[in-house]
């Protein structure tokens, strides 16, 4: 198992949500899939979007472009952007079964960055859902407090980013150690 | 030719600053050496020194390490850290001759991450130049405006981090993108 955390508003959380799954059964591993909130670890390290930081904000908006490129992945720049993804993460934590989450996952942020549909909104949230047969219910208090621990929990780990990989107690930030985190599941280094 | 920005107290300037001739030779082309400082940098990003920031400053520590081995580099983590690396600068600046500069940058580099010696002191440059032979002058006012000039100019082509290398106008920020710069000099893609 490797945990992966991610915001399902992060662009390089949506190329690596399509990198991972590849990434860990080549080495016979598999993947908790474990979304978090980047707004909640911006509040910890001081953090602003990266869209909207002078000078690397340009850079960022060409380097998702390039890096999806890169890595052989289509990439479309939503909408608004960032969006607030607590309804989305409330719905992933919402079900009872993992695989269901996982593919929510895969539904939302296909949503968000594929057909540009702004997941902040909990109908559309709640529309994606019901595209592949769920009904998460997003206002249950008990899926609030376990959102607010998960993502407690993430931030707890150190988790300031996103993708944010944790293989045996060793932490990746960012697409761009996925190299990295390849040799380490053959070898630590 | 490509142009390499970094300054001289960063951990992945330095680890680059070992990888970007072999990168650019591979390709037939030569590297221009064009120090900067970070601290311009970041009055005009908001940014802090990375090992500053909650939780990303711990990631980032092992992050130099382990990226250093992946790269079969060796890094030593220097006190105090980061420095004010105008000195080194204007040092490099100075120098008539671009191959000295570059001798001078490579022995910079090797000073402060290799031998601990605080390169933020002024008197402490100059030693280093003595080593090998250069004697800089760097308090003449031409020097400095020299150096305000090429920092400025920097900036003015979004250079807000280090390393950054410009290939034929096309921006890659870190290490971590080298391995696109590899295979942008192939063919942009």
């Amino acid at each position: 198992m490797i945990d992966f955390y991610f915001d399902f508003s992060s662009p390089f959380g949506y190329l690596a949500s399509q990198k991972i799954e590849a990434l860990a059964s080549k080495h016979g591993r598999t993947v908790k899939w474990c979304p978090m909130l980047l707004g909640a670890a911006f509040k910890a390290t001081g953090g602003v979007p990266l869209t909207q930081i002078p000078l690397k904000g340009e850079y960022a908006k060409r380097d998702f472009f390039r890096s999806a490129r890169f890595h052989g992945l289509e990439y479309r720049h939503p909408e608004p952007f960032p969006v607030n993804t607590v309804a989305a993460c409330r719905a992933f934590y919402s079900q009872a079964e993992r695989k269901d989450a996982v593919r929510l996952a895969k539904a939302l942020f296909k949503a968000y960055f594929g057909d540009n549909l702004n997941i902040g909104e909990p109908d559309n949230v709640m529309q994606v859902a019901a595209t592949i047969g769920l009904a998460p219910n997003i206002s249950d208090q008990a899926v609030k407090d376990k959102t607010k621990a998960e993502v407690d929990a993430a931030l707890a780990k150190g988790v300031f980013g996103s993708p944010y990989v944790i293989v045996d107690g060793e932490p990746f930030w960012g697409l761009d150690r996925f190299d990295q985190i390849d040799r380490w599941l053959k070898a630590p280094f």
